[in-house]
């Protein structure tokens, strides 16, 4: 039987999970001022000071050219250039496993641009699953405001189709289907160890 | 029975491993211009090339506070300041276990001081080790040309007793005694998965 307010709404048992849930509702967090990296960075250490995880972004690397020595103060570089990296911004150890990701966000409502990501990182990524590591990327579709935790084995791919007339992008509904959604949370902000641990958990895992 | 050159020295059967060092005998690798950090980076150049493993020197972190854009051109950073890491210098993954380690050299000939290290990396790697992950450091006495990789828990115990007026280095005999010699080699230049792989391989290996 459906109990219903005055107004005629039907009454619904909240749960633990919605009352969380709905606490987020009217909270935008893309127009929070934070970036992606910047919450990652928040969920972060709230993963190491609570003793979960150790993982860390790499800094940006720069190529530096020209150094000023003032004196009594510290060294100044006054030349210097953004570098690309050679790997994926993200590396650590959590539950004795190494992790290695990548994050990144799009506008697109509809798919995920593959050009989001550089051969190197995809190179890197293959380097580090032969290996035995954990290897994945999170994508956010910032206009939906919808976060994914997608394995580096799914992403590759669709990588490699592309190259052989494979669309550009991966359709929503396939992230939908592929990836495990991950929703914002107090601490951390974004529990991605949780959608970690259905990978490390799987019976037949290829990480 | 003791076989004999005419000169009356002993004749002794050259192992594979004595021909790999007599071959180096006489090459002094701390003159050929190449700091630790180079030669460490074209070891793990080929570790990643041959697929034994992934592992990277960490960007220096920069902190960036004036940035050019001159049209058609890169951007050019005109005012940075170098930064203090709060890990160490590399990691990475090998055989399905996550790598952490810092290397550093002393001119000393008798111990390693242990001003060479910083509380936030050993602290990091506490933090690691906590996780499950191989934490060490690869230390060289740059003057007697030798190279040893100890382990983070060994380095952890000279680190402690200092606060409780314990000595501020490891004397070398210690070093000797706790750390494993790594020997020059061709390819890779320092062979040190060698060491990780003693680590690995202990039967009780608390890493």
């Amino acid at each position: 039987m459906t109990i219903r307010y005055p107004n005629g709404k039907a009454y619904r048992q909240p749960s633990a999970a919605k009352a969380t849930r709905s606490k987020f509702a009217n909270v935008n967090f893309g127009d929070r001022g934070m970036s992606l990296e910047e919450e990652l960075n928040a969920s972060n250490t709230y993963y190491l000071e609570n003793g979960i995880a150790v993982i860390h972004k790499k800094p940006t690397p720069i190529q530096i050219v020209k150094v000023d020595y003032p004196s009594r103060s510290a060294a100044v570089i006054r030349e210097a250039y953004f570098q690309h990296a050679s790997t994926t911004d993200y590396n650590g150890v959590y539950r004795g496993k190494y992790l290695d990701f990548e994050a990144k966000e799009t506008k697109s409502k509809t798919a995920f641009p593959l050009k989001n990501f550089h051969e190197h990182q995809i190179e890197h990524m293959r380097q580090c699953l032969q290996q035995g590591g954990i290897c994945f990327v999170i994508i956010r579709f910032a206009v939906l405001e919808r976060l994914f935790l997608l394995r580096a084995t799914d992403l590759n791919s669709y990588w490699d189709r592309q190259a052989t007339g494979g669309r550009k992008s991966i359709p929503l509904a396939d992230v939908e289907q592929l990836a495990t959604e991950i929703h914002y949370h107090i601490n951390p902000l974004i529990p991605y160890l949780d959608a970690v641990d259905l990978i490390m958990d799987a019976p037949s895992s290829s990480h």
